[in-house]
């Protein structure tokens, strides 16, 4: 996090992390704040990356068999009052319907009437009201297995929000699968978020950890619960995907049974699964600069910005000319899954157009002056390289190298966000190291601690929990390649076989 | 609606047409009923449909310039106060979010707390909250022309439901834009209106008739409203998609100003423009039969179905393997906007699968045994004729023609839409004709009228609300060709220029 000699956007990372964050949100123009208390607008910029990762996500998901469906945005109290009933950690804090009318009260002022019968919850996800349903699809193994994907809104009644980070309503999928078998079932819970790995990895460019998560920090009612943990600039854990092991929990709870090939009647195996526009945020922290966001190209709301330069009107024909000309031939380019995306600048606001462009992270800026033109070249900026730094290629030679020029920086993000994960990733096997190492000893910054410790765990509820009083540490995951020789675990120094995450978290 | 010999669907629809709309949704497992009151469940079957509609139209949209964005599900109470003052329609029955948390009582039962201080509304349309955003986005004629839709889901509380027609919370897309000139608004109007009847005429194969609404049939608030109106089998009008010039109403109400050019403020002139799952509805009643649905293949769930057949264990191996590369190679071939997109339904259920196919409307089914494999040959039914006509092809010729046969079934679904829309609309200037012309004396069946009737209006509402009185009949549409020669208001008898559209509607 070296400051950069002038930056566009105040406070820099270093200055203050959190604001930093907010003030690169709003500098983008992905979204902001709405006047409904908790729910964000998420603006053209910021949406066009969420259809992208939709696209990206879902034909993964579709890949393995996978069909996409829709139940209902309102859930009965009752169906929640049975999975309340069953699951310990229920959330309560959600958006309750309790009326189906306005009227006009005698001052003239719309008062809610009609009164349900019974109360309706605004889905905060959708286990029950698709369990519900799972219970009168299946009746046999011959309809399984079920593998089913949502993509839509939830609510969770949120006090303190961030934008993309944690929202009364997000934008979502969550996806719920019925198996024949335990072995099946893991395999999917396994497959799905491998998937969610892949993609991080491959279209955000952003490294994860991958592992499966402690007892108490397990998704209530799972068996077992999976994810990807990433880390941020500020070296805190953001949790990017989860995939649930289910057992036959769920299906005892909403009835899943099946007739099974042997004609016994069985509980069916299930799974659930899912990622957010959390993952937005997740791209913003990982790879934005003291200018602003950096987009990875793969999932880039828009490729390229064309910026026509002409100093008097006579020029203006011939540079809009060319630009349209060059814009019409990139379009025609495809970039992995979609064609390259162009837009054209040719706002008449000086310098300041350049920086927005920079400040919303557009991988590539071109200017187009008549000295470009004459030249029939392109003079070109890259986002992940310094404002300042800028390239003539030829004009069929850029073309020629455009998508490799994209593939390299989608590289240089990932790899740069590999080497800071790795540089805040510590082994950590003495108990001070690891208290020193999230205080702010390790900093000049009190919320900026050291990142990632690899240590030993027994397995003990009581030391996670010390862990997360003392230093609101906790365990991230507990990694698939976890296994080691036996020593001492980082909080008692009883013997313990597995080195496990331990990082703050978002 | 000649009976079929024999007919997979009971009722037919010539028996009874309403029943005959549930029974067939039902046998296509697109949608069902769910649990929560006049909320519907989509199936993937019903959902693979709607997403090829989603992608379909967001392209059209996008190619004008549209961009996306998605604004909160909840309005505040006091945002629809403001437009309740300025609009009379005003919709009133809506879900009322007025509790933010679950608590348990005594006996354990979760009960409605955290009472909010004001009010939420689940959005029954969004202009309020995306005419408050515009207000603060909007400063300048620079920023204009602001062109923004959203794809969501919306809820108004219905009473009588039916599944994709009418039902308490569905799926849809509006659009909303501000412009710096009335000419400019009014063109965006009728180019998305111009849009939806392209794309569904050329997707969904439903023709329609496009015209402006009677302003008592105008949105509320708006200065036009235009409409596709379609015909479906029962002869009634299906309004399939609609697109509102606000004229500055919604400007003012919302306080939607800009600078102008001249550097005067200004309100700005805005549009709307929605159209929803109900689509599907109408691609079942215009080409369902009594066998089942029927899609056109542009917008099919899935475009062919591959059934192997094999009486004995020993041909298995050789039969799902000529399957499998089949299904192959139609997966390899481009189709329009998608690849072809094969099922393989190995299912040993005897007969009934390939009833199943057909009453999910699958444009091309086709049946594999050891005989079409020794002969490299492709036995094939297109939905679109008599389950019994089954035609073979070699393979090679099959699949240099599989596009053409689609498009073909295609064409031949519009033209057979296009021919029944024609027999039943009539030109009629006789009142006891038009009379007659929706009463039963026209069919065996009360519920059956005669279809669209083009008569003369004078452009009285009186007149208007007679006719609706008289037999429910609705002016659908007044056509943008309706001006003809003076004649006599088909109600009162008084000076008419216009001929327009009256049906019975959904």
């Amino acid at each position: 996090m070296a400051k950069a000699e002038k930056s566009a956007i105040t406070p820099t990372r270093a200055d203050d992390y959190p604001e930093w964050y907010q003030q690169v949100v709003k500098a983008s123009d992905m979204a902001e704040k709405s006047p409904v208390r908790g729910c964000m607008i998420i603006k053209p910029w910021g949406y066009a990356l969420w259809e992208n990762i939709v696209r990206a996500l879902d034909d993964m998901f579709k890949a393995t068999g996978v069909k996409n469906a829709y139940f209902p945005l309102f859930i009965p109290l009752s169906f929640l009052q049975k999975e309340a009933d069953h699951v310990e950690g229920f959330a309560t804090e959600c958006a309750v319907v309790t009326h189906h009318r306005l009227e006009k009260d005698e001052t003239g002022g719309l008062v809610p009437a009609g009164k349900l019968t019974e109360p309706l919850v605004v889905r905060p996800t959708s286990e029950t009201i698709i369990g519900d349903a799972f219970s009168k699809w299946i009746s046999s193994y011959r309809d399984l297995p079920m593998l089913l994907n949502q993509w839509g809104n939830v609510v969770r009644w949120e006090m303190r929000t961030r934008i993309f980070l944690r929202t009364s309503e997000f934008l979502w999928q969550e996806g719920h699968t019925v198996h024949a078998t335990e072995t099946e079932a893991r395999e999917r819970t396994r497959l799905m978020l491998d998937i969610y790995a892949r993609f991080v990895e491959g279209h955000l460019a952003i490294p994860v950890v991958r592992g499966r998560k402690s007892p108490a920090e397990t998704f209530p009612g799972a068996v077992e619960t999976q994810c990807i943990e990433a880390m941020m600039q500020d070296r805190k854990a953001l949790q990017a995907g989860t995939s649930h092991f289910l057992g036959q929990n769920f299906a005892k709870a909403s009835g899943i049974r099946f007739q099974s090939r042997e004609e016994t009647e069985e509980y069916g195996w299930t799974t659930s699964w899912g990622a957010s526009t959390r993952l937005i945020g997740g791209v913003i922290m990982t790879h934005g600069d003291d200018n602003g966001i950096v987009l990875p190209p793969r999932i880039a709301s828009s490729h390229i910005v064309l910026l026509p330069i002409f100093r008097t009107d006579d020029e203006k024909p011939g540079v809009m000319d060319f630009t349209r000309k060059l814009a019409d031939e990139l379009s025609h380019i495809r970039y992995h899954e979609r064609m390259l995306q162009v837009e054209i600048d040719d706002r008449d606001i000086g310098g300041a157009r350049g920086w927005e462009w920079i400040k919303k992270g557009i991988p590539i800026r071109i200017e187009i002056g008549p000295r470009d033109i004459a030249a029939d070249s392109v003079f070109f900026a890259r986002r992940d390289k310094s404002p300042k730094e800028k390239v003539s290629l030829t004009r069929a030679d850029f073309l020629n190298r455009v998508t490799g020029i994209l593939d390299e920086m989608q590289k240089n993000l990932y790899d740069q966000a590999v080497r800071f994960q790795q540089e805040h990733t510590r082994i950590i096997d003495d108990k001070t190291a690891f208290y020193d190492f999230f205080t702010s000893k390790n900093s000049d910054k009190p919320e900026i601690h050291g990142g990632f410790a690899l240590s030993r765990w027994c397995g003990s509820g009581a030391c996670e929990a010390k862990i997360k009083a003392d230093l609101t540490v906790t365990i991230r995951c507990i990694p698939f390649d976890a296994t080691v020789e036996t020593g001492p675990c980082i909080c008692c120094g009883g013997p313990s076989t597995q080195q496990v995450v331990f990082a703050k978290a978002y």
